[in-house]
Formats: structure tokens, C-alpha cells, sequence
């Protein structure tokens, strides 16, 4: 039998809801996590296995492992750690902590080195709490979340800048993909930062990483701004001075692109479900909520978050630490299971590409 | 059998696909249609009968009627018309026509006139097209669309002034209402305009006339402008100065309003399935995009707008003339036929809730 490819899980904020989901999902889906081992500490992964043990029944084995090559060599019904040196205090569930915080960002850091260096073949993370990243101190504290290490640990390995590595956020789920040209800015300075350049990048960047994993050449469609796509000025210029002439652009580099398409129908059109033929592979978002709204709208327990332009595959559950049920065992793994699900199928794809 | 309440369907551009969506529903649902009648000119209905006869049938009667109470006297197989004097020459199909865009606007300011007068008990619009309109010269140039002519026609009885009735739109579905409070502006003006008056009018107008259908005080929810609603004013400070202060004051007025709610799970949120009891009757959107984005996601038959603020009930399909396909036959009537029917389900809950 081949080998699993290898992935790692970062625990995410000790205090919210990552060890838990992550037990469930490799209790839930034994032979989805093949492959798969968690970063993160004994005590925190062991508490979220007691949470599961049923009375009567043994605990569920926490196996620690000092190099991801091991994974493949623990029988299936334990939980691989790669447990990192020293650990703080167990952290109290709910509660921003700094130093959960702290450790939460080691253990991205460590999985983001591995896979730069190949040790792994993808990264799953669970999620982290920007308030306890903010608490934890320097370097955490000048990253606001997982994107931004991720982008530093990988222009620190290509000796590069942060800004010379473009990344973009996609989210799919099994409807739809969409990428979006900004995240988490206010609405006001989505749109005055829009430009050409930045859709022009985020085409690009949605280009290649759909090329990695199609058969043929990805559709791309561009959201408008402004409603109805502007009416042709009527409702606004965005889309004659900035978006439109992104999309020439990239047409003449040869990407299939088309649009602006009216902001109201476009995820629709580009819907996929067991009536409905997307016309297309993925819509570029002109904002964060334009592309949120879509995905989360059919309930969000599917929804992946996979960012796209960093030179290794990453993929997160779209829901955060969820401190209000942290350590209840009620939070469900379903988007971590599909986050897991979809980094593999990214694996594999690549594989069959042979990229 | 008691007498069907009159609802009046006016024909829109006769270039476009409402005189045919209007002979389908009159097709495929006769006892839907009980009690309907068509506003426009005897030979656009026609010809628009004449795209369903089949080979070797009948032609589908057209019945003349001169004033709205004969409606329920003719035989249901006759489609009822209420034909206006002078129509102008039959126009071609998908193109605009000033001809054309002025007897639309004619039949629309004659079933408001009605509507106000109380001859009828709902008015429901087959599309228009908005250049055809503004070719038409004064007055019908003036008005952007159905909702600026319905507002001139109110003010016009109500001796005031039209922005003195102030009128929202709500989009409908199955799953999901939402409020707008801005329509056809762009992104960049929606949030300029952005005012806690704008939207304290837009959650008393929901207020109101959900309050006229539903059997227990509505309850609403505000979405925020912001990605995440701001997180506090991290991503911008809208919610902070402008939202909260609406949803204070509405619910100092007695209003169950909460919010500002995250705008990419709020819609999922107030979604009404099968396995989904909706936390909320309504969602306030902050701009045109936010609040149509999650009503069109599921394919947009059965999307119906609905004109709120208006002393009579006012509904129509949510999509344009489709000059493109028009005069084909082809043109899916689901639309109009939801339009029809939430139509029907507001006079009978208006009655029942004895307003």
C-alpha cells in the first residue's frame, strides 16, 4: 500500500474549538486522516480525546512522533503529535491567553517551514484567535492572522519580501469557489483600494491554481462592484476605469477570463449542483462579503478556506475559535473534514498534472 | 363562491417578455390567476396568445373588459384585458421603442390610480425597460423605474409630495425576505448616503408591513456594512457611528430589531428551509448587492419584489424584458407567477389581520 502523502494539522488557539474538532474528525473519519498528524501539545490534544471517551471505553491514544515521516508507521486508532518543545500551561477554554496565543503561532510556523522545505505535502489549520495573537507579543503580534505568517515564512525562505508574496484567499464549497480581491478591510477602503493591479493579480493567482488542479483551462468570472455591474457607468465608474481593463489584460496573457458580471447573479451562474452546469471555475470577488455571502448562505458547515499563491497547499475550516462552546464537545468538524478533504484532492490533483 | 380580490398585471415594455410570462401564467395556473386581469393594448396580448396556440387548437380569447369589476365575469379560459385607448403601433420585439416605454408607463400610472382609488387590490408589474422609458419624453423620462412612478402617483393622490412616501424594496423567496435600504446607486454612494435615518426609516418600514402579514411582532435583524460588521471598528467605523444608532432608537420605538450581524452568515442565518427554522422574519441590507446576492444564489424563479411603503400592495418578478428572448416563447413565467401569488397571500393576510 502507498503511503499517505503527509499533512499537517495545526491545533489552532488552545483555548477554542481546534484540538476538539480535529479528535472528532479523526474519530469520525479514520481513513480520511491517513496521512494526517497534528502540530501542537500533549496536554491540549489529550483533553480534547477525553472529551470523547465514552464511559467504559479506553482513551483514545495520543502518539507522539518527532518527524512527519512517522505517521505512517502509527496503527490508525491513535492520534499522531508532533508535539513542540516546551509547551505553556494548559490554557483555560474561552478565554484570550497569550500565551495560547504565542503558541498557537509556533505551531504555524513549524508546519509552514515543513512544507516549504517539503517535509509535508500540505497544511490544514484549525483556527486561531487574533486577540490572543495581538496579546502574545512579538513576531505574533505584527501578524493578523494565519495569512500573513504564512506569507512571512514564505519570503523568508525565498529570501524575498512579505509583499512580494501575493496571496489570495479562496473559498469553496461544493457548489461553489470564489477568490477574493481583498479580506478584511472596511468596505469603504475595499473599494478605495481597488485597482487594476490588484485584480489583475488576483485573476492571475486564481489562474494558476486552478491550472494545477483542472483538466482544461479554468473559467474565470470577475464580479462588477457596483450593482448591475455599474449599468455601463450608470451606477458607477469602477467597473469602466478598473475592472474592465483588468480583464483585457489578463485576456491577452491568454487566461479565459470574462466579465464584469452583475454582482447579483454571477454566483448563481457559477453554481454547481446536480441540476445546474456552472458556466464557470471560479468567480473573482471585488470584496470580502460579495464572495462570503454566497458561500456561507448555504450553511457554512462545508465551507474551506484554501489560500492560493504561497508555493505549498494550504487549507482551513471558514469559522473561527468559537470560545462560547469551546470544550463542550458540540463543535462540528464538518469544515475541518472538508478542509482536510480538499487539501488532499489538492495533493492529489497536482499529482496528476504533474505539477 | 365569494368574488376573487382584484389584482391588476400590468403588461410592461411591450418589446420585452411580459405580455408572454403574463399569458403563461394564465396557462399554466388558471385558478392562480382568479381574479387577474391585464393592463395593456388588445394586439401585444395577441400576439403574445397567439406564441402558445397549438397546431390544430383554438386561439386563447382575449376578453375586452372596461373597468376591473367584470374581471370575475369572464369565463376563466378568456384572459381578461383592460385595454387602454391609443395604444400605439405593435412594437418589435427586443428593441427599445419611446412608443413602447410610454404605454408602459400609461398602464402602470392607470392600475396605481386604481390601486388608490381601491378598485383593486394589488397591482403586479411585468418588467420595463429603463431606456425605453427615458425615450419616451416627459413625464415618463423622470422616472428611473416602476417604484419612482408609483411613488409620483401616491403623492399625487395624497396631495404630497413624492419624497414624502418614502417606499423600500423587499426581496422575497421562499427561503428568505430582505429589505434594501438603497437600490440603484453605486457602492461607493450606498455607503456615502449611508444615514441612521435612511436606515431607522428602512427597519419602520419593514416593521410595518411585515407587522400587516405576520401573526406575532416581526422580528428583524440589521446586517452590518463591514466585513464581520467591523469587528468593533477594526474594519471600519459605519456600524460603530451610523447602524447602532438606528437600532437603538427602533428598539426604544418598540421595534424587535437587533444587529448589526456579520453580513456573510446573517442571510444564512434568516434562511427558512425544510431543516431551518429562521432566527429572523427579515434582513435589513445596507446596500442593493448584499441583500439580492443571497436571494439569487438559489436561482432566481421564484424571486419577488415587492414594493414597501405604498398604500396598496405592489409586487413583481425580480428580472428585466429579456429583449434577448423575447417574443420566443421561452421565458420562464415562475417568477410572475410568485409575484401573483405572494400578491394574493398579502391581501388575505392584510384581511385576516383586519388592516
Amino acid at each position: 500500500m502507498p503511503l499517505s502523502p503527509l499533512i499537517a494539522i495545526t491545533q489552532g488557539d488552545a483555548a477554542g474549538i481546534g484540538a476538539e474538532i480535529i479528535v472528532q474528525a479523526f474519530l469520525q473519519r479514520p481513513e480520511s486522516l491517513q496521512g494526517c498528524f497534528v502540530v501542537g501539545d500533549v496536554a491540549t490534544l489529550r483533553r480534547a480525546c477525553h472529551l470523547f471517551v465514552r464511559p467504559g471505553h479506553p482513551p483514545i491514544p495520543v502518539a507522539v512522533i518527532n518527524h512527519p515521516l512517522e505517521t505512517n508507521h502509527i496503527p490508525s486508532r491513535c492520534i499522531p503529535l508532533l508535539a513542540l518543545d516546551d509547551p505553556p500551561d494548559l490554557a483555560a477554554f474561552g478565554q484570550v491567553q497569550a500565551t495560547a496565543g504565542a503558541f498557537a503561532g509556533r505551531c504555524i510556523q513549524w508546519a509552514a517551514r515543513a512544507a516549504l522545505r517539503g517535509q509535508i505535502q500540505a497544511l490544514v489549520t484549525a483556527p486561531i484567535h487574533k486577540e490572543a495573537l495581538a496579546a502574545a507579543g512579538g513576531p505574533w503580534n505584527q501578524y493578523p492572522g494565519h495569512t500573513e505568517m504564512l506569507q512571512a515564512a514564505t519570503a523568508e525562505h525565498l529570501h524575498c519580501r512579505a509583499q512580494d508574496v501575493p496571496v489570495r484567499m479562496m473559498l469553496a464549497n461544493r457548489e461553489l469557489r470564489t477568490v477574493l480581491v481583498s479580506i478584511h478591510v472596511a468596505l469603504r477602503d475595499a473599494i478605495a483600494q481597488l485597482s487594476t493591479a490588484s485584480i489583475l493579480e488576483t485573476i492571475h493567482i486564481a489562474h494558476r491554481a486552478l491550472q494545477a488542479v483542472l483538466p482544461q483551462a479554468p473559467r474565470i468570472a470577475v464580479a462588477g462592484l457596483n450593482p448591475h455591474a455599474g449599468e455601463g457607468g450608470r451606477f458607477g465608474q469602477e467597473e469602466i476605469d478598473i475592472i474592465i481593463p483588468a480583464i483585457h489584460a489578463a485576456q491577452q496573457q491568454g487566461v479565459l477570463v470574462s466579465g464584469p458580471y452583475s454582482p447579483d447573479t454571477i454566483f448563481m451562474r457559477a453554481r454547481q449542483t446536480t441540476t445546474h452546469a456552472p458556466e464557470f471555475d471560479t468567480v473573482i470577488a471585488m470584496y470580502h462579503d460579495q464572495g462570503l455571502i454566497p458561500i456561507k448562505y448555504m450553511g457554512m458547515e462545508q465551507g474551506v478556506n484554501i489560500t492560493l499563491g504561497l508555493p505549498f497547499i494550504r487549507t482551513s475550516p471558514d469559522h473561527g475559535t468559537a470560545f462560547d462552546i469551546a470544550g463542550q464537545g458540540i463543535a462540528d468538524p464538518s469544515s475541518m473534514l472538508e478542509a482536510i478533504e480538499i487539501a488532499r484532492q489538492l495533493i492529489n490533483q497536482r499529482h496528476a498534472v504533474g505539477t
